[in-house]
């Protein structure tokens, strides 16, 4: 048995290689970026005007002229004009390019127009104006060439946004794995089926396949029968066709414990067996080529420890994102734990002036799902500590959006 | 003008109705229920064993005996055995159920097995048994009849794997809203045209259709050519077809600002025009019949403050979610804004021993959209305070995962 920190280490110590594919940019939120964004010219472009009004040459204003007759209208997206006469002004809008000659924006709220003979005047009633206000000056914040998002960001609307300013319409991501997940035993029925009274739902399948659709993966879903020649002939199968799998159930040392039995049948090499922690201790994990097993313990609590302590991570790390720092929560109350092995305390999450603070609602055990509904974390405490005293500060593994 | 709590209080009063349909169960994850799911039995539903083992009656343990005649072997998913002799005992595998007579499951590390004439046999080990131990008892954590989830849950996967488990493999959820996103504007091309120098892409549409993909909707991206006529028809058609309409830009006071004058032309009422805030000041709100209108400013941070301050709670709201209480976040720095208005600051968000410590990263105004690529959320700071104190709290506004 390791400890969490070895099994974590070892798990993203054996990653599987993704390939590289293009994705349309509009459909690459949550994608892993696999190259840099370069500014294809200066961001802004031009000084880009950000307030309706009128625009003039701030000399003249300092020089004590307040009115200023009016040549035409800069509206955005049209090519800037330049100011015929030094003292005139033209009206412009937002997003419109800085008309030649001028160099200061004067809002629309500041300003009485009057027309006389024809011609349209504006007065500034502001007493106060600063040269170049109002413009966002070309290249302010970013540089042609520069680099606004570099390979390996995990991209969000703001990412999207910045590739589609730079006319990248497709962007190289990491493809993501390819998941199957299985389950198996005579105990476990569909969910269009009625269990005998000695029988449960599979849930777990359901909760992990809905679990990773939130990162954008699909995951295929099978059920194998108690027979081991069929459970040896379609593992064989769903081993050649997807990246990562996880079981749920059959890792313990039951008579019916598959996992091990049919991995050593189909040479997958494991990497180790059981991890000491309560709940999810039977962990067993393995590697083949190409291709892990996650060999997650099947009671739901536990499988749920799992999924979000190992499997989420090492998804993260073969996608090519930066490991992510550690999130810390404070314990709301006093909880102890005697045994020597790491605890995942399934507790309430409270944002309470800035500080999360974590409330334990520790259930029945790991058979226990329903208590996950009262759930959005695990606290991890640590192995070797009995003890654990509100105030204090540990791990936190969220499982769903705080 | 209104202050942002005042926008929000308005917005939220503003509902429109979305219908109920059914989501197959599977892929309900990030849906509203809105039906109860009950508990079609007990939970677990039977005193379910959570080790590998042999079970006994433990009255003869505790009387003092060590050694057991097995009589057979109890597997998950198989009628429940009962024991022949009092003084036997069962193997057992987890996720049976527990054999009539028994009432103790001792872990197979606490067994030595012997063979002898054919019988097999096993020796307790262990100095210590609790009546009971490794049995999650049938009802403990539900009771048949029980509501598992209420109705206008936001579904995660610990509510999916109750609901499979209670055998439902469709559920009753909101509809999503139809989403139309509508940018005007000549100075807008798309992501694969090559802008005029006084032009750029349209980059906003995008991060807002990401944005909301992230909440499970798909919305439709509308991009509208300076012409009146046009726009009219166009905004027509759209507002019969969707539910929500989110503009970008064209809510100024600029003469080519067309989200007022369109609105009107087809008889939306403004609700309001314009916010006490900075960034995203000239917001615009509007209702017709089932249908509302949030007219969001066209720099692209402005239009990021607008979607995840007032579009994305609202959007909960009509989904039928309980609204969720504010979060908040230390400030890290001192900060001072000496107008009086709401201001969003956008800032990094460093998880510090449980704590949330916002650092402001200013960028240059609300058209410095690639600033949002070193930030994570926006911090809300009140108008009518000009000096921002590191250390002190206030409401935190997330725009990716933290």
């Amino acid at each position: 048995m390791i400890s969490v920190s070895e099994a974590e280490k070892t798990i993203l110590a054996h990653t599987i290689n993704l390939s590289i594919e293009e994705c349309p940019t509009p459909d690459a939120i949550g994608r892993v970026l696999r190259e840099d964004i370069q500014a294809d010219r200066d961001f802004p472009p031009f000084d880009r005007v950000t307030m309706d009004g009128i625009t003039i040459n701030y000399q003249y204003w300092k020089n004590g002229q307040k009115k200023f007759l009016i040549e035409g209208v800069q509206t955005a997206g049209s090519p800037p004009f330049t100011l015929q006469k030094p003292d005139s002004a033209l009206e412009i809008m937002t997003g419109a390019m800085l008309p030649t000659g001028c160099d200061v924006v004067i809002p629309v709220e500041e300003i009485t127009f009057e027309e006389k003979d024809g011609k349209k005047f504006a007065t500034i009633n502001t007493p106060q104006l600063i040269q170049r206000q109002n413009i966002h000056a070309q290249g302010e914040d970013r540089k042609k060439g520069d680099i606004l998002v570099p390979a390996n960001t995990l991209l969000s609307q703001a990412e999207i946004a910045v590739a589609v300013s730079v006319g990248k319409s497709t962007l190289k991501v990491t493809q993501k794995p390819k998941i199957a997940i299985v389950s198996t035993g005579n105990e476990l029925v569909g969910i269009d089926e009625t269990p005998e009274p000695y029988q449960i739902r599979r849930s777990n399948s359901y909760a992990l396949a809905s679990a990773l659709s939130k990162i954008g993966i699909k995951a295929d879903i099978w059920h194998l029968p108690d027979d081991q020649q069929l459970i040896e002939e379609k593992m064989s199968e769903i081993f050649r066709d997807f990246d990562v799998i996880i079981t749920s159930g059959g890792v313990s040392k039951g008579k019916k414990d598959f996992v091990p039995w049919v991995m050593e049948k189909l040479q997958v090499s494991k990497i180790f067996h059981r991890i000491k922690q309560r709940p999810g201790k039977p962990l067993w994990f393995g590697k083949k080529d190409n291709k892990v097993v996650f060999g997650l313990p099947g009671n739901p609590v536990s499988t749920m420890v799992g999924l979000f302590r190992y499997v989420m991570p090492y998804l993260r790390e073969i996608e090519g994102i930066e490991r992510k720092p550690l999130q810390f929560t404070v314990l709301s109350e006093d909880f102890s734990f005697d045994r020597d092995l790491t605890y995942f305390l399934s507790v309430k999450i409270i944002n309470k002036e800035g500080r999360l603070w974590a409330k334990p609602i520790p259930g029945h055990g790991s058979g226990d799902f329903a208590n996950l509904l009262d759930c959005d974390a695990f606290v991890e405490l640590p192995a070797h500590e009995k003890n654990f005293l509100a105030g204090s500060v540990y791990p936190l593994i969220p499982f769903r959006n705080i």
